[in-house]
């Protein structure tokens, strides 16, 4: 209902053609229909007392891929969609390979009366010769698939040692570059047309507002412009806007050409910080005490470089106490003193460092520790109050006061540099890895589905408490002395999304894969190992795949492109301006801040320091597109320009064609 | 002995100083000595009775990394040593983060009474957390670690969820793009010098062989080129050194300046296939036979596409054949059948095509097809023959036999193009695959000298078929119960380099590592763990991902790079002299050749067929240097000769400044 609303909103809007002529509008239509038809169905069937299936559901997760919002996702599924003939071509290759080896396994080993150790005949049937050497692929069942052959010749690990090179090491790296690289060129591709997309609105922009200046070039001028910016970005502070200004009217002439107006959009996306260099509140209520000796004392001492070491050691010596057990009263009371601790050291900076610049956006460790040092407080407080209230601790809250604990640890990684580089990079990627979880999700779900379809309440848990007898082979007589009741998997089932989502997530780890598949085949039939072949198949060796190749990109990107040339230019001007924050401040900008203050304080300079200032958010994108964007900017920026400039009325490029 | 020998012999041809002044020479003196060293105490200690330890066994793998021929080894040790500080970093960061989690696991867990399947506490010590941790993040023990956990409550599997996000999949990639990344910029750098040591070589050259032409430009004349190239080359045609001249010398002035001079290596690299158009043999010596109605009949049904796709389904039908029961006396006479068959298939394509150009050396599946055909003719007679006169079938000639029968099926990969493409890049990077077999063979070799010194004759393999009760805990009591030595892993052991090797193989392959580990860890004390782990990061987390990232690479190359310009120019000019073979015929010459014999035949061309032509093996390059060259090209050539061209007599650049 709520997907029809929306639709039957969005074609009240926009144009009746525009409408139909847009596939992801149809698309949701015929979802809708489908899912309409099959709730009509299956509620006919179920109270004429027949079985029905929900067939309908698999398709629910397409509705979050075509709507609007689900641009980043479409683009990923449009990649892989892409990929696709490549990577069939070499997965033919891959089972033909796998095929010829089964082959040669059957002839080899079949008629030697070999045994595996549950006693079973080794290697007799070609089809289950098949699944076990793909599950030898994903190495699940290494090396006890090889045993047997292993322990009657040792020449007969020849066989599984180049089986294993080729079809794990080679064909699995393989795997890995073509769909590296056929998701990186159509990926391309379509950032390509974005931003050409992109160039030509901007052209168009710049024939509606462009003005004829003293030469013959058109020129937009600055009050155009201002206009323009103040409707694209409501927010933007004034001062903020004259900066990006001046980055393209480095002489003031008071207006732009086009070649720099088409370049807003890019320049918009560079995030930068603006600062208002505040005095601290303190100093503005008691100037006399915050200014005093023992107060220029306690600063010096906390921007001191040894505060942070002491900290340092504070966070290992709790680390250990952690490790301690709790029950002893020395340790649990020991916690409270850390918790001083911790509370005194951002009392402290926040004594030196004006809050609202603790505080600001970008200050993710600020927050982390403030956040999580309150949240122990308080759950310690609370856990305490329980405890001495009636005797009685509550576990979850317990466990909530351990997590809060171990996560103040991370604190650490944050003194040290290479560290804290690392663990920015990952933090830049993190919207994309976003992107992917959707991904999955998307692919769990219709997993998720048609497992539960098909193997729903045929493997049931019993509680670990209870002494029903069926415990042992998780209600169900087919799994009894099976590996997978043995193993006590029964919580890995089918029952419900929950259950479902976690066991798919066991599935994608791989290991042990085979004996969750065989717990499920035992109940239903062989062929339901289709069902987690293709799991693997698509999750494993595409969606994985992908995910891998997009880390390896990220990171490529971190390390070799620096900044893009805007950037650079807007940086320079910052700089020219002498509004910029010193570089070194990037990460710890409290300290940094308070030391400009000092300097202010003792040398007494006559010159006055700005009370703006700015500061580029260095790699932090603001959109997935403009990481995208940056990623291939090598490439694209000046053909693109070139084309534009030649040619600003070229038709809207099919991607279909490329 | 023999390793002394030829360094005395070395140390006598080369002079004094560079003896002395190479490392590697130093490096051999030492290790040798040491092995003196540890041979004369082990003796002594032996002989007095005592135990001891053959130490220096784990340097000799060094003695092959530092002679002469094992440059490629060496270059890739270089480019793993100048990767390490970086890894290094990566590395503490993912242990810091398997330490919190092995906290937080603590103190979640561990008051919780928790029990494992074979009813060990869980989650109670902490190092045991680390290792159960860890080995998590090589998947080895998914899901099992978490059952207990799941199963109390399905919350903490959140934990597990997250635990595997963060360290099995974001580091594990984080590691491959910064191996992948290191491995690229050192190695490139390191070709980067060899090239331009071969570029100032080549200038050193010139200047010797120069001479003042008609301009005031140096040039070196043919004569002078021709000598210098028969030297270099001893075994080239005339043919072949005239056409690699008419590249540079386009407009036959008979000299060449220097900008081409130095391109002479790079040419002599391009491997350049020459054929003689001879007619067939059976048409000179029967022409009128060869050429009959019925011959040609024969002829052009062998040329027909048909021909193929008939062989391509008796390769099928073979194929099913082989999977049947082959002591059916229909089965095993049908195998009679395929063979003549095959036979047929090679004689009727000799008899259209000329043997030497059947048999060239680049017609791979020529080769493949006949040796195959051949060694199964000759190994089914020799079974024949055995089985028929005393009824006795030898296992060791049937399990030939079978594989030669199954290889034969591979044949039919080659009938389809794309199948081709793929196996043909993974041809092309066999040999850097092997590069990094040495190389894992040196890491494998100085692990099974420490494996065979901690663990050797720990564990015991008795054979299937002996009844001694020894058999169930692998001749050591201390192994009884475990899960090692009830998955039968027996022969897993450290008792003679060979299972040494297979045993690190399956260590590498990761699957149950952790259960191996646990054996060995029983049978001496926990801390041979650290062994494991040691391994594991060493080979799966460095090398293995080297070898990822350079079968990725060399993918790339093959999918981006087509062809350099030397090639391409020096291709144009075999086009241009209308010596080329077709590329129709590529990978199937045999076919092409004779079309064109037939085509003289039937339409008699008045224009003169040369009787030599060349064809370049397209992308296949001569040495590794020359695919890593290739690998870098884009970055390489320009400034290279223009750095060359500004500086002839610039110093040799030390790799170790840059």
């Amino acid at each position: 209902m709520a997907f029809t609303a929306r639709l039957t909103h969005y074609a009240k809007v926009i144009p009746r053609e525009k409408f139909w002529l847009d596939p992801k509008n149809i698309f949701i239509i015929v979802i809708i229909s489908l899912s309409l038809i099959d709730m009509i169905i299956y509620v006919g069937l179920k109270t004429a007392g027949h079985f029905g299936v929900r067939w309908s559901r698999v398709l629910r997760p397409l509705l979050l891929v075509n709507i609007t919002e689900g641009r980043q996702l479409r683009r990923a599924f449009r990649s892989i969609r892409n990929a696709l003939p490549q990577i069939f071509y070499v997965f033919l290759l891959f089972m033909f390979s796998v095929l010829m080896f089964s082959l040669m396994a059957l002839k080899l080993f079949g008629k030697r009366g070999l045994e595996t150790v549950e006693g079973i005949k080794y290697f007799t049937n070609y089809l289950e010769i098949v699944f076990d050497l793909y599950v030898l692929v994903t190495t699940a069942n290494s090396p006890d698939v090889m045993m047997p052959a292993y322990n009657y010749s040792s020449f007969f690990a020849i066989f599984f040692i180049v089986y294993i090179l080729i079809n794990t090491y080679i064909f699995m790296s393989v795997f890995l570059a073509v769909v590296y690289n056929n998701y990186k060129k159509y990926l391309k591709e379509e950032v390509r047309q974005l931003v050409k997309a992109k160039r030509r609105k901007m052209l168009l922009a710049f024939s509606v507002l462009q003005q004829f200046g003293l030469g013959q070039e058109p020129v937009v001028s600055k009050a155009h412009w201002n206009q323009l910016v103040c409707l694209v970005q409501p927010g933007i502070s004034s001062a903020h806007r004259e900066l990006l200004w001046s980055v393209f009217d480095d002489n003031n002439k008071g207006y732009i050409g086009k070649l720099e107006f088409i370049q807003l959009p890019d320049l918009l996306n560079i995030q930068v910080i603006t600062m208002k260099t505040r005095p601290h509140p303190l100093k503005r209520w008691f100037p006399a005490a915050y200014d005093s000796s023992t107060s220029r004392f306690v600063q010096r001492v906390v921007q001191h470089k040894g505060f942070v070491y002491i900290y340092d050691l504070i966070i290992l010596v709790n680390a250990v106490f952690i490790g301690l057990d709790e029950e002893n009263p020395l340790i649990s009371n020991a916690e409270w003193v850390f918790l001083a601790l911790y509370l005194v050291e951002i009392l402290l900076k926040l004594y030196i460092c004006e809050p609202r610049a603790f505080f600001s956006r970008h200050e993710f460790w600020n927050w982390f520790d403030t956040i999580i040092v309150v949240a122990a407080l308080i759950a310690t407080i609370f856990n305490w109050a329980l405890s001495s209230s009636g005797g009685y601790t509550s576990r979850q809250i317990l466990d909530i006061v351990f997590i809060l604990r171990v996560l103040r640890l991370i604190r650490v990684v944050d003194s040290i540099k290479r560290f804290r580089t690392i663990i920015n990079t990952l933090i830049k990627i993190g919207p994309t890895i976003l992107t992917f979880g959707q991904l999955i999700l998307v692919v769990y779900y219709i997993f998720a589905m048609v497992g539960m379809e098909l193997f729903k309440g045929k493997v049931r848990f019993l509680p670990p408490d209870s002494t029903d007898p069926q415990k042992e082979y998780c209600g169900n007589l087919l799994l009894k002395g099976t590996a997978f009741a043995k193993n006590n998997y029964c919580k890995n089932n089918f029952n419900n999304v929950v259950s479902s989502f976690i066991l798919l997530l066991e599935l994608t780890v791989v290991n042990q894969w085979h004996v969750l598949a065989s717990g499920f085949t035992a109940v239903t039939h062989v062929a339901a190992r289709i069902y987690f072949v293709v799991f693997h198949i698509v999750v494993v060796i595409i969606i994985i795949n992908i995910f891998v190749a997009f880390i390896l990109e990220a990171f490529f990107v971190e390390y070799t492109v620096d900044k893009s040339v805007l950037q650079t230019s807007l940086e320079e001007k910052i700089e020219e301006l002498e509004l910029n924050v010193s570089s070194e401040a990037d990460g710890n900008l409290g300290d940094a801040m308070e030391t400009i203050d000092n300097d202010l304080g003792s040398s007494q300079t006559p010159k006055e320091r700005p009370s703006l200032m700015f500061r580029i958010a260095s790699k932090r994108y603001k959109t997935v597109d403009g990481l995208l964007q940056r990623m291939f900017e090598a490439d694209l920026t000046l053909d693109d320009i070139d084309e534009q400039d030649e040619n600003p009325t070229f038709a809207n490029p099919v991607f279909g064609s490329v």
